[in-house]
């Protein structure tokens, strides 16, 4: 195998200046970065990132942890982090944690030893201890995106908030005044009580009593499809149901069809996320769209940006959320 | 920061002997061994894996290249590949090529500079001058999933001319004499190809004339929507239809219903892969079953024994398919 040595003594250089040519660090005089490019192609000399990076103290890798990225939304963000990370050559190392702490812990410890310049974690909740010891390893260099109210950590956010006052706002107007609101998880992070907070905001601005949350006890399809007897219980005094995600909302759905109920013509359901599936249910679902690609993208230029030593990146961005009408949803008198 | 010469002078041993006890590499005496052990702790010393990597010239590390996470039995075949990884104390570092060549060849380059181990490469077809390549970087290392008829390089399969086979024969016993298939591309790889001819191989075998295959396009579920129009225009002739992945089924499902027909009362419909979707969708859908998490599981595990120097590792490893029933098949007279 070709060595940097031999690189060096063909080009009759130092392996310093071979270096240099290679990582672009230092200036190196236009013939003799012409030689040295020249032998690297003749001789076929393969840089290796291994020694490379005892070298120049720089990794280029950049770590993702995620819980699940069987969750399609996840993958989408991955993708985002993924094709801007290529962009800046940077190496993307992913980590999954499948909702398990010490996991996360192990993946935080692994990067810091691979030398990881920056952090993204990716999940709709993080352990406290988890932002510190992000914050312990890598002070300058982290990213944490959604369900993060935290000023210890950077973040991308969306405005959930409004969204569901949005989604709440508009079942009112289609003539709703019983609208049940289905959560994940009676222990809530910052973002799913965002929601709930919009959801009762917009039914207190329109002097609307009934108000309902069932908790699902889990974010995926069969918890959704688990709680619609709960729903049905009370199905008299509903006209609409929103979910917290798309899953939950056709978990419901099925439950309620398999069930001899017709949505929309008995109940209205709506969601939240916008997932792939929100188009396969019928009647497509109406719900609230997330900009996953961008979250992902916007996450990793901002990190890349501050790596390489931007002071002036914000520690808080904030991308916009759409709102997509589909046919889950019938109006009332 | 602490370094392992400082470890080495505060335990009253030489840099090489800090080095086999972190590494486990070579036999240290049980009281050096403590005494090193010890001054690791009290001070907190971290070993660096880049420095190591040099030092023991292994990486530990494996490369995933995976075309799309968010085809959700791809995201459940990396879960095999990690937990497994994990359990070996090897570091994945996954790689999404996008259906992207170039993106293909790229990974392969970079897994070879960060001296990746081994190579597991996810997908339904993957180029000759991908295998070729893998095959110059990595000789005894590099393992395959799906799709590759190939002795030059090993991998783990599943028999689908078998699988296609019995879901047609199940169809027939069912009393359908007209059945269709709704395959992906015309340019077909090998998978593809046994599939079909595990379905006319049924057909033949039942001595029934009508064979008919459709050309999507593509794999995802919006080209199963946009073929249904041409399988509702010979729905006259058609009692079933059998599509070689579930979201092209969903799709024909979803087609069918916006356009006032009834699955399965006018037309079965049969999918492969069962997809999460499959049990989303009504009626929820009869498929074929492939081990995802095994298949993962099993090509890191076959992968790393041959790694660490175990020559009795087969090349070519078949896993089962199963049947699964539902509810889109109606018997006919």
């Amino acid at each position: 195998m070709v060595t940097i040595k031999d690189v060096a003594r063909l080009s009759g250089v130092s392996i310093s200046t071979v270096s240099r040519v290679i990582n672009d660090s230092k200036p190196v005089s236009p013939e003799i970065r012409k030689k040295v490019l020249e032998v690297i192609d003749e001789t076929g000399y393969r840089p290796n990132d291994v020694a490379r990076s005892l070298v120049t103290r720089r990794s280029y890798l950049i770590g993702v942890i995620v819980n699940d990225l069987s969750n399609t939304y996840v993958a989408e963000m991955v993708k985002g982090v993924e094709e801007v990370g290529k962009m800046y050559n940077y190496d993307i190392l992913l980590c999954s944690s499948y909702y398990d702490k010490e996991a996360q812990m192990n993946h935080l410890s692994l990067l810091n030893r691979k030398q990881a310049e920056g952090i993204i974690l990716i999940g709709y909740r993080f352990d406290e201890e988890i932002v510190e010891k992000v914050n312990e390893y890598n002070k300058n260099s982290i990213y944490f995106t959604r369900d993060i109210k935290n000023d210890k950590i950077d973040h991308v956010k969306i405005d959930s908030h409004a969204a569901s006052y949005e989604m709440t706002k508009y079942l009112i107007n289609e003539g709703h005044k019983k609208i049940a609101f289905i959560s994940d998880f009676e222990d809530r992070g910052s973002y799913e009580q965002d929601k709930i907070d919009g959801y009762k905001e917009a039914l207190k601005e329109n002097e609307l009593d009934y108000s309902r949350v069932f908790v699902a006890g889990g974010r995926r399809y069969n918890f959704g499809y688990d709680i619609a007897h709960e729903v049905v219980a009370e199905i008299e005094n509903i006209t609409a149901v929103f979910c917290t995600n798309d899953e939950l909302a056709i978990g419901l759905i099925n439950y309620l069809f398999d069930n001899g109920y017709k949505v929309p013509d008995d109940v209205s359901v709506v969601g939240y996320g916008n997932y792939k599936e929100s188009q396969y249910v019928r009647p497509t679902l109406t719900t609230i769209s997330e900009p996953y690609y961008d979250i992902g993208a916007v996450s990793i230029r901002t990190l890349i940006k501050k790596i390489e030593g931007d002071k002036d990146q914000p520690s808080v961005v904030e991308l916009p959320f759409s709102f997509i009408k589909r046919d889950s949803v019938k109006k009332r008198d």
